[in-house]
């Protein structure tokens, strides 16, 4: 598919002017267009880009019913030059598929996922904020729209990507309450995937969470609750003394790019990565030592987000201030390759 | 609430005439109206009857990304005197209440429910299918209507409330295969709650086991694949000897409704009715000795279906086909109290 072949309807007045680009709130404010593809008779139509604008469906349509759909988060920046930078794009492309094939939706071609999502960049390049800190998040998306109330998969799908101009995901510092009673996935379930289900899985625990005081929830296996897994809206990032220690990925734990990201940096730096089980104790004992010095998320929107501390049977935990810890160090590392301040030897960055 | 209180646009032209009576697929033919009711500003607003109309939702509705969506299965019968029934509306009101607490979905309050579904049930009567083995199929459903890329509950949603005369669910002899590898609930997760994504999640297992020669997948637990859960379209019920056996509820197990009346009517007819976990080893041992004579599903959409085989380990079981199936017995028992053929001891069934 070449660029040419997919069809602009453009927006006759841009919002662009409504925007204040110095107070930017996470997802919320959306760019001028959006890329609409639709999957049907067996196959991916042309997609469109068109302005940002509601979807109307058949209250059948299974999305409203069976929660099969999936996404994906990005972002884009500007380097000085006023280039336009993707980082790992086709990671996303292919994770996207991988939660496909899970949720029995049909794969998307890796070229009208890049040739749209390059050309929806190009039409809404203003959109992209310069401002350090702030970025335009991506979100393509896929979702059931073929109807009906018999339960199995639809014959009719969407593929959206909208995007936002967006600032800093969480504000402020970051508690988190490791759980010990609910849980995000099953063995043999559908934790890696991107599906739309796990999100709202989350939100009844994670709102106890934050009425106790904590902003996040650190998931554990639903099996002992031992094993820390990650924490939904990013993977977990442990270090004891000078060891970066980071669950492995399985059927219950997304693969996170951000997270392969710093694990590959991380490395190259010298540091010492172990990527391992990691129980509950073996983190409350080094807090008890003193050895646990930092903890960490990282994920796309929240790219590296510093842990102060945590909480576990009713206990708080605090971590301690580090004059030069290695979350801010691997956090401007990364964010430089992304946003073109340093050299890119992992071939990561793509300039559109 | 009162029936007054709610809104009614009645549709131009009926859609009634085009419909096949005679032979009706389940839940892909919609009748004329549907009820809609949002909730905004922290509370529900007054429901509206309208004719069955396409859905219109900005593309960042948080449905389409978080998959914060619960549903209800309800059938509505006629009698010979031409009467409506309901069998046991409040139940699912209060499970769709319970399913909305694990979701962050706020609460329905009872009267906007069965208010607005005996008015939605008046204004299309007709619709009610009389052939035996059919029935009106209602789907209550609610949703995120709000916007947003933050995972977190959305401020606004909708209750809509569907029906679809329906003809029977599964067609001819059901196998199933009992799972091994895959797992439709965490401990501490959601699967207690009929929400969407607990759907989805199962369709790739299901398809694998459909490409195999079965219709349903027996869910076991996800941790040691041992106990006999449920099958996600239904509760199991297995007959050892003359002890039929099922499962209890968890917060991985639903709270099936046609579960539990059916336990009661087994247990008022003499039957011996052991509500307990049961395992896999145990099913196999019994198909093996001979003990195993009938294993059924029960469920709303399916009522009662006998399972004529299963799967398990690459080995198929058959079941005995009996002369008077306990699973036959039953199901009659529970339609003739359904469709007013027979006494109705328990108070179950609601005349309109």
């Amino acid at each position: 598919m070449q660029s040419s072949d997919i069809k602009v309807q453009l927006i006759e007045e841009s919002k662009i002017s409504q925007v204040d680009f110095n107070n930017l709130p996470f997802g919320s404010v959306f760019s001028d267009h959006m890329l609409e593809c639709d999957y049907k008779d067996g196959k991916w139509q042309t997609p469109v880009i068109k302005p940002y604008s509601p979807i109307t469906l058949d209250p059948s349509a299974k999305i409203f019913h069976y929660g099969q759909s999936i996404f994906e988060g990005m972002k884009a920046y500007k380097d000085a030059e006023g280039s336009t930078l993707l980082f790992r794009p086709l990671e996303n492309c292919k994770r996207l598929n991988k939660s496909a094939e899970r949720m029995v939706i049909p794969q998307i071609p890796e070229d009208i996922f890049m040739t749209g999502l390059k050309k929806l960049l190009e039409i809404d390049n203003n959109w992209i904020p310069t401002k350090e800190g702030s970025s335009l998040y991506i979100r393509p998306f896929m979702f059931a729209s073929g109807n009906g109330f018999h339960a199995s998969p639809a014959n009719a799908f969407k593929l959206l990507i909208c995007t936002a101009p967006s600032g800093a995901y969480f504000a402020g510092k970051v508690k988190v309450l490791i759980e010990e009673k609910y849980a995000r996935a099953a063995n043999g379930g559908v934790g890696f995937a991107k599906a739309g289900g796990n999100y709202a899985a989350q939100f009844y625990p994670t709102q106890l969470a934050i009425e106790k005081g904590y902003n996040q929830v650190i998931w554990t296996d639903d099996n002992t609750h031992e094993y820390i897994e990650e924490a939904g809206a990013m993977n977990i990032f442990i270090r004891i003394n000078d060891t970066l220690i980071t669950s492995p990925t399985s059927d219950r734990i997304l693969d996170g790019i951000t997270r392969k990201s710093i694990i590959q940096i991380a490395k190259d730096s010298g540091i010492d990565v172990e990527v391992r089980k990691i129980t509950v104790s073996e983190v409350i004992a080094a807090a008890q030592s003193g050895s646990l010095k930092e903890m960490f998320g990282a994920g796309t929107a929240a790219v590296i987000s510093p842990i102060a501390g945590f909480g576990y049977q009713e206990k708080d935990y605090d971590l301690p201030e580090l004059e030069n810890p290695l979350a801010l160090q691997l956090k401007k590392q990364i964010t430089d390759i992304q946003t073109n301040k340093a050299e890119d030897p992992y071939g990561w960055r793509v300039k559109l």
